[in-house]
């Protein structure tokens, strides 16, 4: 099967675990076999392939998120970046083309568009086989996943069903509904629509034609930000009369708030964290290395990081945005291709920065124009080159660049370094690339 | 007025602000008319010094505290220095023997020895004067004070005074009673022992000397680890018939649990920190430079410091001692004469931390047996000495020492540095010091 996994935006509804680079896709939040964890992303990467182990997997999504893909699945996996945000159509139709021009995937052969953060067991993904394997017949230009509803939910779309057949044509679409009138549509069959997609490449490549003026995808790439906004559903779902709807009936959860990821958790506790017997209902996710300890509490998420601390109410969780939008702060951790870095001092004038780079990986030859930098290798070998120079490096080594030094360091082995930043207005945007 | 401010040990159940080495009353988190903050210890030795601009006051504490002692109060305050903890008996001779021998006071004036946390307002010093100026009358050889009681506490001792005059002499003394005990004390007229003790000098020396085998101040000092822990209580008070009690009816508050200081803060959120409109009852105090964000709680304390992150009901938070001595951890941050540190990372053979030294302060001229270090000056300006070569240094400078070489550093402004120490076996007792 080709599967295209929608990775979407900053997910600030699981502040402080997503930020602006971080989104919620990224939190290593699911217990393995082993003890360890793993991701949203990592899970349905890994729930795919026990499925289908040939399954040809794209994750669409943006520049921002590409280290965290690599980091997280390696870098086998195929990547669809969208140069900006414009909604899901655009999104659609590029991995679209990537897929027939990049992948040279036949535009008869037929793929599924899936978002890339349902909770599901592994039926849910020999379903989307079912569904690709449903529109390869070509019986409908779109084939859907209709969820059976387990309540009248008001966050969801609802899909009338033609018939109660396990594969149907689609008799109507209901928008998110009052509960009452989800309790009506439940009540005629209508199904939870799942936001997924299958569809024969050359259906959406039409669309996009009719929609959009583009040669081939380098060219729908070149002109994507001046794509207008408009969604899937909008744009072709909804001016479609060939559309089928396939029945799910197993587990499926919609992580978005802290209440709902908190129910996915096996442990009440990630990370350091003690619970006393008089909470009830509380978990902890604790990225920090120091420990959080909860007495006396009912139903309450606590989630520590470098970002922030969130002490809240399950329930209220789902109207985190607003406050987090408020902060103004910056970026403090995040995941890169190459490894990973975490903020650990700000001081007016300087900065001091963690930095851990994988074995065999270095970051960017780059310099800055108005930042002196020091770096003291605290594990690890590499080499570093400075203005050219190559020098080998191990723990203890000290390494000064002023400004306007050209540098960068390739790891051995896994290398981990304390860079302190001085200089007036530190700032990412002072970081001026340069070929090796 | 002769005042000794009796500076209590680890104060644990405010964890995470106090630690091994910050004990309660050096928590900044009474708010000023300046709008920044000052501690139990600033607030009381302020108010001191507003109803007496003369009065000598002395803190006896133990070795820990002096460096917290001094950055707080400045170098003027006089200090008794318990080698070790033995109780209150040994304390208040060993402090009174400082009065007379170090500080020259003559043994026939009176002293007030009060603990250095109540959460008063200024007519309780106003009070403490007047319990001074009892003692000099010599009508008894102790006066206590009395607080008129509130409510049946269990958590005080009561003192039955023989009449109801504002000075009376005490007729009974009772430990901490089960509520209904209290309530027959209270209507028998017993007031709440405050825990204050003013009496001559020359009276608590003769008790030493009887129980005690030493000359003088410093005789006492260096055998003080050999005396028995015993309190002032029972060596004394309960020995003496000549007692008085003078009654005191202001407000008057101690300060022991999260419960109780949360209800001395007079704004809810100290430190970076956001309560959404469905809190009530929270209180944040959080020394971290991240924010907090709190929804939808009720009655909850969260506090955070680089030690940890507590998030309690208010009633259980009384609780927290047990768990707080499980947390097997290092000291993260510590106040000292010269200023302050903070641990920014830990990882195995390697620590950071953030060193400010206060303007015309120094380390210690120390070395390291099993650890290299490095230094980087984030801001301001002094000079190093390493292994006996003068140096100035200023932001930007990198100074490199390897295990064995002695160093220190003189801040001639404030001056903060970064400090790589690298190693195998990190530890505290890696520190040899030296004369200059």
């Amino acid at each position: 099967m080709n599967i295209v996994l929608l990775s979407g935006g900053s997910g600030k509804r699981l502040w402080p675990l997503s930020n602006d680079i971080r989104s919620k896709q990224f939190i290593k939040i699911f217990k393995k076999e082993d003890g360890s964890f793993e991701s949203m992303v990592q899970r349905v990467y890994h729930q795919i392939k026990k499925v289908d182990k040939d399954a040809d997997i794209t994750i669409a999504t943006s520049k921002t998120q590409v280290s965290a893909i690599h980091n997280q699945l390696g870098n086998e996996v195929g990547v669809s970046i969208e140069p900006c945000r414009r909604d899901t159509f655009p999104a659609i139709a590029l991995s679209t083309a990537y897929l027939v021009d990049v992948k040279g995937i036949s535009p008869d052969e037929s793929v599924v568009v899936c978002p890339v953060d349902p909770y599901v067991e592994d039926d849910y993904f020999e379903a989307l086989k079912a569904l690709s394997d449903q529109a390869d017949k070509g019986e409908a230009n779109l084939v859907l996943m209709g969820i059976e509803p387990t309540y009248p939910s008001e966050k969801y779309g609802y899909v009338v069903p033609a018939t109660k057949d396990s594969v149907s044509l689609v008799s109507a679409f209901k928008e998110k509904p009052t509960v009452d009138a989800a309790k009506e549509y439940i009540s005629q069959g209508a199904l939870w629509n799942g936001g997924v997609f299958a569809y024969k490449l050359r259906y959406v490549l039409d669309r996009a034609h009719e929609l959009i003026d583009f040669k081939d995808y380098q060219d729908l790439y070149d002109k994507y930000e001046t794509l207008t906004k408009i969604s899937f559903d909008y744009a072709v779902v909804e001016k479609e009369e060939k559309i089928q709807v396939m029945r799910f009936n197993g587990q499926w959860k919609d992580i978005g708030t802290w209440n709902t990821l908190t129910e996915a958790m096996e442990d009440n506790v990630i990370g350091k964290g003690v619970l006393n017997d008089t909470c009830k209902g509380v978990h902890i996710v604790n990225e920090m290395d120091v420990p959080v300890l909860a007495m006396g509490l009912t139903d309450v998420v606590i989630s520590a990081s470098p970002e922030g601390i969130l002490v809240s109410d399950k329930e209220q969780s789902s109207y985190i945005k607003p406050y987090v939008d408020s902060f103004v702060q910056q970026i403090m951790f995040a995941e890169k291709s190459w490894g990973n870095f975490k903020v650990i001092d700000v001081e007016t004038g300087s900065m001091t920065i963690k930095v851990t780079l994988n074995a065999g990986h270095s970051m960017n030859y780059h310099s800055h124009n108005h930042r002196d930098e020091v770096w003291v290798v605290i594990s690890g070998t590499g080499k570093t080159i400075l203005d050219g120079k190559e020098q080998k490096v191990s723990k203890g080594d000290v390494i000064t660049m002023k400004a306007g030094c050209k540098h960068t360091v390739i790891a051995d082995s896994e290398l981990k370094l304390i860079e302190v930043q001085i200089g007036e207005g530190i700032s990412v945007q002072d970081k001026i690339k340069h070929e090796l």
